[in-house]
């Protein structure tokens, strides 16, 4: 019974939470009966994207700012949306060690995030295990992607807080501006600050940043060493002078309209699509077909099923 | 009158071709109704994706191919969706010599894509516009996207051949292998190969496609130096050897049917979606606040949704 996992869930039995992100990642029924329950209880959690391209370090720095907010007394939920992330394979390899203190630690609760082509897509998926995270009691919910591609950059869109870690190297400063991502950073943080080439990128963000001055928030740029740990406290910090900023502002009440409004039309469309092609059977392979042979346009074609679906 | 524009354009009017592909950009009703007139038009070129990081010298590859197949007596669209692509700005700044004999080659027509955010996305967009290039008459279109997210996989898969561009340089070559943009090349190419660090990726790449070997063709691995336009006929035979695999083994069939069946998929999610929206009116905006406080959660709201619509 869905309900009785649920009321487990919330009573903090980790079994229960990990059988019910499975449910709700298979957009099973009782995934979504699960849901429902739990949505309602969710909404405290304060979640915290953090992205960058791979070998920037996200997943040590995630490591270094998780210790630093049990330290202060926070739960934490991780959700490992990067397939290069260690989080994403047990903490396996040379991150072994160092994450052992956090698999181990009944305040931290990971889970890595396998399912592209998921109905409504990664980003929907993503939202809803960080509703269970968040209903579940996690004081922080923390995603880590791989600042790429539109998938990334919506899934940043479930963030109240979004860090972008950028890698001292050769051109790569260049590439992530290119790419777009700062354009979603709520806070810069210049990984490995130890390297040469750190104190070039952190005035090149400082350019930018300068460039993009928005009302009300300035996007601070934050050195870390993150195997060390370094800069994790004041990571933290500003996170939290953020989340502040986002309550006072009002941003954070037009963020979950906003969100709630994207939510809505996701799932609407996929269930509108779902139905259309239940109801319209086979007559969808042979509409298929005839676009093959271009003998009618797929805009045509999308106007005969959904007439049939309705008929 | 969109039939009269559609007539000029299949007659070789370049600014009905220009409009038309406004309309159908724009989504407006002129551009469904001449979409509608041109698809069964379609399905004569061949659509070539040329993808890669920026600053692998794309841009200057796709202009080397099109020269190359120029002289080969094939007419060439070519549509940029790379918003760093000098074809994105009438060939500005540093490419301008080099771009200018295409542009203003009768048999070249070169099209930008602006319109992030289009209704089904910007890889239905670009598909409509190589609909458009297709039943205009080219015998080849190239679409040159930057390799990063979900999106340009997806308009990869509007190419029958995808070519992946890679740069000699440090890491970068890695950095192309994780983002998993290699998977969907049916060519690869090393551009800048006269720079010293070409070789390693080359080889790097070579141990790749063993890796990778999938049943009937094996990935070839080009070395061009486009400002140069060397390798550009090597890469054109590649290509259309490429073709020839498609269409013998029965994969070109395949790959119309599988398109089909996405872009009705896709155009009619749009449609369902905005039917519905249209139909449920202020009750949208309803339901948005109940989510955002928490008191239904998104597929219960949906739910609501569709049943409003329907009534």
């Amino acid at each position: 019974m869905a309900s009785d996992r649920v009321q487990r869930l919330l009573e903090g039995d980790r079994r229960s939470l990990t059988r019910v992100l499975t449910w709700v990642e298979n957009g099973s029924a009782e995934g979504r009966e699960s849901l429902r329950e739990l949505f309602p209880k969710s909404g405290r959690a304060h979640v915290i994207g953090v992205t960058g391209p791979t070998g920037s370090g996200k997943s040590t720095l995630v490591g270094a700012l998780t210790r630093e907010l049990r330290q202060r007394g926070k739960t934490v939920g991780i959700v490992a949306v990067d397939p290069t992330s260690p989080f994403s394979h047990g903490a396996i390899l040379g991150d072994r060690i160092r994450m052992q203190d956090l698999t181990s630690d009944p305040g931290v609760f990971i889970r890595s995030m396998a399912t592209r082509g998921a109905l409504g897509g990664l980003s929907a998926a993503t939202s809803d295990v960080v509703t269970v995270l968040d209903a579940a009691g996690n004081d922080v919910v923390i995603v880590e992607t791989v600042g790429a591609g539109q998938d990334e950059v919506e899934i940043a869109d479930t963030a109240h807080t979004t860090v972008v870690v950028n890698i001292p190297g050769a051109g790569d400063d260049m590439q992530a501006l290119k790419a777009g991502i700062l354009e979603i950073a709520d806070v810069l943080v210049v990984n490995k600050a130890d390297l040469p080439q750190a104190e070039g990128v952190f005035k090149q963000l400082h350019i930018y940043t300068d460039l993009q001055r928005q009302a009300g928030w300035d996007v601070p740029i934050i050195k870390t060493i993150a195997h060390k740990d370094e800069g994790a406290a004041e990571l933290a910090d500003v996170i939290e002078k953020h989340r502040e900023y986002l309550t006072e502002s009002g941003r954070l009440e037009e963020m979950r309209r906003q969100r709630a409004h994207r939510q809505l039309l996701t799932v609407t469309q996929a269930m509108l699509l779902e139905g259309a092609l239940a109801e319209a059977g086979d007559f969808v392979d042979e509409l298929v077909e005839q676009i093959a042979r271009r003998e009618i346009d797929p805009r045509t074609a999308a106007d005969r099923l959904i007439a049939a679906a309705k008929s």
